[in-house]
């Protein structure tokens, strides 16, 4: 297994969970690297919504495997979110995913949701993990059930069965966004022998307490997507309102510009 | 003279300063345009960042067009910040510039900064203009020049001079970033017969003292790409200091994923 690859898995078995910062795009991802974030994954709405288009219809395999190629080459680990992996053959998926780990992703995400709303078959998505696995066995595979995502009925036996499956197809952990409550959080980590992934909400449970359920990663999801949006929109409208006021943390111009050289590979000359 | 350039043009001369927001994504674009704003500009900086490349460079031509191509989609005017053109032949920028009024943008900024930090030579920037409001000619060119921007010596005289240029080559506005200070605002107006554009700076003075002075056009620059991107870091920052407080106007899911479906084109079946 590659250092990277095993320094991620790490991530994982730690006192605390990890908080895994979604990042959208070069900017987001170079300045969350910036400040000390060991890993960062990506926001599928982010990515989709930056260019355009709808996020969980398979639209953006060419802007996530752009973008993977560029935030690859940052120091930070980085993993990739590719909705359902962007087609329904297991072999189309893992030789996407093969490109990826190729890029240096050291992991992704691959979910079971459609964009009607429903949930794939179970066998559907174990297909594609076990068909990841076999073409990049160490990559870190994070299997997401949209069982608490998309509102199924009784989602407790069907979120274990599914972990169940994805597991046994190779998953080497699971997520259930959606699901912030603390004692069902306890319930799913007692019976999924994997590291499990939980959604951060605002007003939620935070890291501490998520810890406490067990739980062994937060990601941030679309937060801070959606958290940037309403900051610039809201900093148009005060400047038009005469309000504006910078926040403490406002990057400078040579700051942001920054966030691109100091990325640049040393000149090979 | 198409309706959509007529408007813009028009925007210049209302009886406030025209605030012109600027985006770096679709998703940027499309938000400040459902909140109202008539016109919203490009941000290189922003545009740049986000594709992880440096700004003012020349490094971005690609990346600008297909940009161009989605945010003219928008309901909501658009011009374009090109840089010096992405070219020093008077005939590749034309041409380059065409492209994009073909997509749909009623304008573009080009401006006289290099990215040594030098101007570039006055007639060179004067034939750029010419050649695109050869092949253009009711597009708005904004012509920037960088005199305060790059801290010239003695930039009064040479702004003049410059704009004296710009304006005889057909630019149909003068944009001089870094001068927030009215009184000399309240010269540059006087002194040239064309709407003038100011860079906002935060703490400097408002769209109100600004309109006071003569200016016509207020831009935002790549202050709403940096807000944005200093509010995704400092929600990470928070979750992972467990003092995340959600932002009263953080958009849901459900209403990112609309800025990009309601900005869909009908189906035409």
């Amino acid at each position: 297994m590659s250092d990277r690859r095993a320094a991620f898995r790490a991530l994982h078995h730690a006192a605390r969970p990890l908080l895994l910062p979604n990042a959208w795009d070069h900017a987001s991802a170079a300045a969350l690297a910036a400040r000390g974030h060991p890993a960062v994954g990506t926001t599928s709405l982010g990515v989709a919504a930056a260019a355009g288009r709808p996020d969980g219809e398979a639209a953006t395999a060419w802007e996530t495997l752009a973008l993977a190629g560029r935030l690859a080459q940052l120091p930070v680990l980085l993993t990739v979110d590719v909705e359902a992996g962007f087609s329904d053959d297991p072999a189309a998926v893992a030789g996407y995913v093969a490109e990826l780990a190729g890029l240096g992703a050291v992991g992704i995400n691959l979910e079971d949701g459609r964009a009607d709303g429903t949930l794939a078959h179970i066998d559907a998505t174990a297909d594609k993990i076990a068909a990841v696995k076999a073409a990049v066995p160490d990559l870190f595979v994070n299997a997401r059930t949209d069982t608490w995502w998309l509102g199924v009925a009784d989602p407790l036996p069907q979120t274990l069965a599914r972990a169940r499956a994805y597991r046994a197809a190779g998953a080497d952990g699971i997520f259930v966004p959606g699901l912030a409550e603390p004692a069902t959080l306890r319930l799913l980590t007692e019976r999924i022998d994997a590291p499990l992934n939980a959604l951060y909400q605002p007003g939620g449970p935070g890291l501490n307490e998520l810890g406490r359920a067990g739980v062994a990663r937060v990601s941030t999801g679309s937060l801070l997507f959606r958290a940037a949006l309403a900051a610039a929109v809201a900093s148009a409208d005060a400047v038009r309102a005469e309000e504006f006021t910078a926040p403490p943390t406002l990057p400078s111009y040579a700051e942001v510009q920054r966030l691109v050289t100091a990325a640049r590979p040393l000149p090979s000359g």
